[in-house]
């Protein structure tokens, strides 16, 4: 939590639940990754959080975007940035999403199958395509599955499809999965890609550009490797196997970018042991599944926890949200630990929340209104 | 599919993604089970689906009202219910929450916990107040987990400190989990529940409500045992546990009385496989877990889906949502079937999609914006 946040949780005390983002930290973040990574573009993957102030921050900063639909280009766009900045990086559109898009001078699209690729060469001809390989996910917290992604071979019939298509065959993306916490996952794509890159050019094709896609992790409760490690291994990988001849990089951070610049304020709407003799305490919170916090689905991403009485004696909990949902627990098998003084009407904060809740959060799932935002 | 829903989607061809809900269903629906079981009095589980047309139409009929939160509680009375026919039926409850209820003109209110309970004398004094015991969940679909309930041990001293507190100790609920599809969770919990009514007759406190909570299945694509069924169970336990002197009973569905009077129209984004030699196809949607499927988490709840080229030849599929999210695959691993004609643009309808789809959608995740809602 920023010392900027924190004054404005104690000077404020906006109504709960909310999500407190600082732009500057977005800002730090921005530039600390442009540091470690100097080579490579970055387009933030909008889909993390879409408000307002991050994207005109960002446009600021000289940020591209990864956008994945139509509606959040178009957010790109309101908030200043210019459509040659944008690409559309889901692999499934609808034609009329390529369509406006193509129509906003948006000329960089994703895809991975035969199909899309069809669709793009009617509805956004002469268009940079990029096909996503499928590749490993393993060591990733919120893994990506099969759901995206094509095979070696079969992008190799794409990209030269493309061609014939009158498209533009720009390069190849992959993405390792969403809060990977091991480098390892990068130098194996990586080879992965070279060696299409190298096949292609055999074939006549010269690709210009390698999409490394995002899912640099951020600290929640445990350690993760520092960005430097992860720019250190994709750049040794990138030598490997294109030598001094390297292509155009992106990367698509959203979780690095915004992740740790914000915060959730919460309330503690009940405190109490389920049945006479469990030791274990569940603590009901303002905020659970269906307000934003989504991605403890599984208990995958595990935040951090500041409550007013930290430092006193603590005791195991488990941590629900406030709908009637049984499916509606935070954290019941990670051994989360609580104190002991913690009672109702105690505010409490969700660290490193800035990323995947405000848009996560349900329309009115047992009424409950979507948590306030403040970006300061 | 009602004929009004589908006279509606030939004619208006709304634009997708949308749930269609035929409010005449709805009311036959209450009527089955008013039928079934006439001496229950029913509190429609408003978190099912809180439309207005739904609850004015419920309050014409006579219906009662289970609420989630006091935003529920509002949206009752702004449809004509009485505050008196309203229950506010969550055993985590904010103090404002109940404040609010309490000066609304609300008197029953559920409870699992001592903390709970002190919240209540304080804030509602006087109400009528129900304990909600901890049952078994098997034979759920969307089972309750171990977050709401106590034990029979720990709900006699709560009703009996209740009165302490100047509470009007009512009676006691359970709940067997949501698409309950075996009779007997029913049979077993209404013997615990006997055996404490009895008990606390011999301490001096006679309770008079037992809440049966919801549950009820509707059929998705297998089929459930009859309402009648069910409402054959319960007679028999209650008459088994109390004899002739019955107290008052109260039930709470939800999925029942709305689930298969709604229909989401989606359409298919894309068609393909996922490398040269996958014989499984993946459908995406325009729809997803995000955009209100999420009963679909687990691949828990499996709707029927319609296409316009049922008949002709079919073959295995994954179906998947519309956002770059990899969690949001709707089936997998079940075993679903589509036509092989099916196709990017074609225009599908996900049945029995009534309860349980406007709430959970997000606000706008991937940029996408919450689905259209139509009551006719």
């Amino acid at each position: 939590m920023t010392p900027k946040i924190a004054r404005f949780l104690a000077e404020q005390a906006p109504a709960t639940p909310c999500l407190v983002v600082d732009v500057d930290r977005v800002e730090a973040r921005y530039q600390s990754l442009r540091t470690a990574l100097p080579l490579a573009r970055i387009y933030y993957a909008v889909k993390a959080n879409p408000a307002d102030a991050i994207l005109r921050r960002l446009v600021s900063l000289g940020s591209a975007f990864d956008a994945a639909s139509w509606e959040e280009i178009r957010m790109c766009l309101d908030a200043g940035a210019d459509a040659r900045d944008i690409s559309f990086g889901n692999t499934v559109k609808k034609v009329s999403a390529i369509a406006a898009a193509y129509a906003a001078g948006v000329t960089m699209y994703a895809f991975d199958s035969h199909e899309e690729l069809e669709k793009l060469a009617r509805h956004a001809p002469g268009s940079r395509v990029y096909c996503r390989l499928i590749v490993e996910n393993a060591g990733a917290e919120w893994p990506l599955s099969r759901k995206f992604g094509t095979t070696v071979e079969s992008a190799r019939d794409l990209m030269l499809r493309a061609r014939d298509l009158g498209l533009d065959p720009y390069g190849l993306s992959f993405h390792v999965g969403s809060q990977q916490t091991t480098t390892d996952a990068y130098e194996a794509a990586i080879a992965r890609v070279g060696m299409l890159f190298t096949d292609l050019a055999d074939a006549g094709l010269n690709l210009r550009m390698v999409n490394l896609g995002g899912g640099f992790p951020i600290r929640y409760r445990d350690d993760v490797p520092e960005i430097d490690q992860f720019a250190l291994a994709i750049s040794h990988a990138m030598t490997a196997h294109f030598g001094n001849d390297l292509p155009e990089m992106i990367v698509e951070p959203g979780r690095f970018i915004v992740g740790d610049a914000g915060v959730v304020s919460a309330e503690v709407v009940l405190v109490t042991r389920r049945g006479l003799k469990d030791d274990m305490r569940w603590v009901y919170l303002d905020i659970g599944r269906f307000g934003g916090l989504a991605e403890t689905e599984g208990e995958s991403i595990r935040y951090g926890i500041r409550t007013p009485h930290d430092g006193g004696p603590t005791g195991r909990v488990a941590i629900a949200g406030p709908t009637c949902d049984g499916a509606d627990i935070l954290y019941e098998k990670a051994p989360y630990a609580l104190p002991l003084d913690l009672a109702c009407g105690d505010r409490i904060e969700l660290l490193s929340t800035g990323a995947y809740v405000s848009t996560y959060c349900s329309t009115r799932f047992n009424g409950f209104a979507p948590l306030g935002e403040h970006y300061i």
